[in-house]
C-alpha cells in the first residue's frame, strides 16, 4: 500500500472500470475537472460532461468486462497537487477472465488536494499519431 | 507579470520557439523529464532525447518563424508541484510576420520546484483522434 495519491488514483480508476461502478469512478474527479481524452473530442469541461461519456462507455461494455492496467507509471507528489503519468493497458477479458483484444493509452492525472481529498482536476489521455499519414502509432 | 510558473513556462516556450532558440527552450525541462508527444512516439525518456527532437524541429523549420498561443490556460499551483494545461495554437509566419497554415495541439505540463528553481519534469501534448475512423478529430 502506499500514500502516493497517483497511485492510488490509478489504483482505483482500474477497479472502477471493472466493475462498471460509475460512482465509484465519477467520485475520483473534482467538479471542475477538465479532461482530454483520446478519442471524439477535445474536451470534456466538468465532472458532469465527463460522467456522460463514462456512462455511455459503460453502457457500450455491457456485457464485457474491462481490465486497466497501469505500466511504467510515474508520479510527482506535492503537498498539495500532485501528478501522475502511466501507459495504460485496457483489455476486454473473456468469460473466462482472460484477456482478448487490447488498446494502450498514455494517460496524464493532475490532482489537487482540497479539504484534505485528493481529487482528479486534469486528465490527458492520448495516443501518438504519425504527422504524415494522420495514422495512429502504436506503442 | 505572474509568478505562476505554468503560466512562465508557456510564456518562455512560445519565446524559444518563435526565436527558434533550443538552449532557451532546453532549459525549460529536468533532465529526467519524460514528454508525452502529439506525434510519432509513444515517449521521449529524458531531456537529451527530447532535445533531439526539438534541434530537428528547429532545423527542418529553418526559413520559418512559428508563433505558439497558448489559449484556454488552467493551471494548478503547488508549493513544489505545479500543472497547466492549454490548448496551444503553432502558426507559421510569412515574412510580414502575418499567421499562414496552422494546427493545434492539447497540452499538459507538470512541473517540479528542485533547488529553487521550476522545471518541466512532464509534458502530454496531443489530438483527439476519432475512434472508429482512426483520424485526427479537429477543435
Amino acid at each position: 500500500m502506499t500514500d502516493d495519491p497517483a497511485q492510488t488514483f490509478l489504483r482505483e480508476y482500474a477497479a472502477a472500470v471493472l466493475e462498471r461502478d460509475l460512482p465509484r469512478f465519477v467520485e475520483l474527479y473534482a467538479e471542475d475537472v477538465q479532461v482530454f481524452d483520446s478519442w471524439d473530442r477535445w474536451e470534456y469541461a466538468g465532472r458532469d460532461a465527463w460522467a456522460g461519456m463514462i456512462a455511455s462507455w459503460f453502457d457500450g461494455i455491457r456485457d464485457t468486462r474491462v481490465r486497466v492496467i497501469a505500466k511504467d507509471v510515474q508520479t510527482w507528489i506535492g503537498a498539495d497537487v500532485a501528478g501522475g503519468s502511466a501507459t495504460l493497458e485496457f483489455a476486454a477479458l473473456d468469460e473466462h477472465g482472460q484477456p482478448q483484444r487490447s488498446i494502450e493509452n498514455r494517460q496524464t492525472v493532475l490532482l489537487q488536494r482540497r479539504q484534505g481529498r485528493w481529487l482528479a482536476v486534469h486528465q490527458h489521455t492520448s495516443v501518438p499519431v504519425d504527422f504524415q499519414s494522420k495514422q495512429v502509432v502504436a506503442r
